[in-house]
């Protein structure tokens, strides 16, 4: 059961809110940076606090959030520990996932956790989120709505005919800033993605959601009963050590693996979308940290020992190995450990060429 | 004092000639392999063993020539040592410079060490030959000329206006194949390359020599008399620990610093030239590194743990990094100990930037 506290503003009681983050992603897109032991989310990549320490504290300074759960890789316990210790930040739960069985049973262990009426703000470990204002406004605009029963996602205005991402299609108005989501298209060929942006009606599902423990284990009960089975059967067996929970590894295993898409989001009743400008990433490949990262007069992003005599428009970064580079354009350089991966920019794509 | 032994092809007793190996480079150009510590010409950059080793080795089985004696930086004598008993050469002298001094002083140890008769072919240790017959032919082609007191040199027939090469007017016929050198010219101007070249009349001074010692040291009395005796002081007061030799450092100090080209070759008067096309290459960057390796259909040449899924003219080695590079075409990218250079290729001398 997580802490509360009542939040006075706007003179009336509004729920406090549990962050839930799910640190499940692998980060194979920024090999060799990224590794098993220590995805993405552990780095720091767009600061000098990791993407997970900014996803915990991106919450943490309002009154109206209660102390976040984590559902993570149990790898990577003390990893989080760490982090979490370094902004001093204490977990409610981490929810330590016997193995991995995707979004939906995820979330199911942390609505459990949380307690049926907390409201939950779910969001990946690894998403940069640059004007949180904005960020937070979207949150209370969904709120009413989530009180009221409704399953809320943010969504994100598309800079591009972005194939990787999921869409949602926005659809009435059932309140100032608020829709009905009228439709979800999973990731669409670039045919369809340009034509979803010049439409004008289509943001990204973004993976942030909004909504009661309540709720979404209602959705789960009527959509995906055997999620939610196993998610209890397993949460009812779990272990606790401190702050960790280890839920039964059997029971856990026997969910079906799906997304919160898939298994809740495109089949409920009332789910509502508030599109928010935020400067949102997913940071999902080394073209995108490119775009997000600090440039010199050149254009070039460069972290680390690096020495870059001339050139222009790369990006090159290392945790160790010294780089040496001169006459070199739109190049991708990145070394950690033992390992160097040499792209031309627009191409990092084909890290999986070597990641897997 | 070196062994002799008689050679009576041709129906005649010849000089046996004493190899010298000039072990001064520092190798800068081949950075971040070649390092301080481990010159380029320990490397073994073209070949499972080193330059070193292929010089030592380029003459050694023919009973015309002698023990080679090895002139060298003070810190290479295990390296030496090390990388001759490896293909069982022993060395009648590894003479350790006590500083370096160039060319002419160094010659002048060796001469002063194989004795007044002894015929040296004296070449840097960091080149390469790749048709050995022809190098072979061509020292016989000098040899009687040396035998009558010529200074031999041979002309490389140049490929390209090359500015870091030395070049040579050859003059008139003094012989079968030998010509008397008409003129020294010192590293051109591109221009001045070119016109040379269409010319056809000049030859590259590859800093390979064949003379008897003492019309080596006579020639330094005349031309150099400074350097003469600061050798002869130095190597009298030499200190001898097997095969290794510690000439006098305060006498070898006092020498002037010159090359043999500036010192005698320019001044004497009977000097001559062979000229002989030989795959000769001083192997003096990373892009004529790349024109003389080995090539994949897709004109990469590619050494150690490398992945390159595409792209093209790249040449990539490692000696324990590893790289994995994909889209990438014309780029030279080395890696070596904890370093990673990368630059275009046709750029390479821009690896100064970094090595100095």
């Amino acid at each position: 059961m997580v802490d509360r506290a009542p939040d006075l503003r706007n003179g009336m009681a509004m729920s406090v809110i549990t962050h839930v983050i799910l640190s499940g992603g692998s980060g194979t897109r920024l090999w060799p940076m990224s590794t098993p032991d220590a995805p993405k989310q552990f780095l720091p990549l767009t600061d000098a606090r990791t993407m997970f320490q900014l996803t915990a504290a991106r919450v943490s300074n309002s009154t109206r959030f209660a102390r976040p759960i984590i559902v993570a890789n149990g790898r990577h316990a003390d990893l989080i520990e760490a982090q979490l210790r370094e902004i001093s930040i204490a977990a409610a739960a981490i929810i330590l996932e016997p193995c991995a069985r995707n979004t939906a049973p995820a979330i199911a262990l942390a609505a459990l956790e949380a307690g049926s009426d907390a409201a939950l703000l779910v969001m990946p470990s690894d998403h940069v989120i640059t004007d949180e204002a904005s960020f937070h406004a979207a949150i209370a605009t969904a709120l009413p709505h989530v009180e009221a029963g409704w399953l809320a996602t943010f969504g994100i205005a598309p800079t591009g005919p972005e194939t990787g991402y999921g869409y949602l299609r926005v659809g009435e108005s059932i309140g100032a800033g608020v829709h009905r989501v009228a439709q979800f298209r999973e990731k669409p060929d670039l045919a369809s993605a340009q034509a979803m942006l010049s439409n004008g009606d289509h943001v990204w599902n973004g993976g942030i959601f909004l909504f009661r423990a309540k709720d979404y284990l209602d959705a789960l009960a009527s959509h995906a009963p055997a999620i939610l089975a196993a998610a209890t059967k397993s949460a009812e067996r779990a272990i606790r050590d401190g702050a960790r929970v280890h839920p039964d590894a059997d029971a856990f295993a026997a969910s079906p693996s799906d997304s919160i898409d898939y298994a809740v989001m495109e089949k409920a009743d009332r789910v509502a979308v508030v599109p928010v400008s935020m400067g949102w990433s997913d940071v999902g490949s080394w073209d995108a940290l490119f775009e997000l990262g600090a440039k010199d007069e050149a254009r070039n992003s460069v972290i680390g020992d690096v020495r870059l005599a001339s050139g222009t428009g790369n990006l090159i970064r290392t945790d160790g190995i010294r780089i040496s580079a001169s006459g070199v354009d739109d190049l991708i350089i990145i070394a950690s450990g033992n390992e160097v991966l040499i792209l031309p920019r627009g191409q990092s794509q084909n890290v999986k060429k070597f990641s897997s």
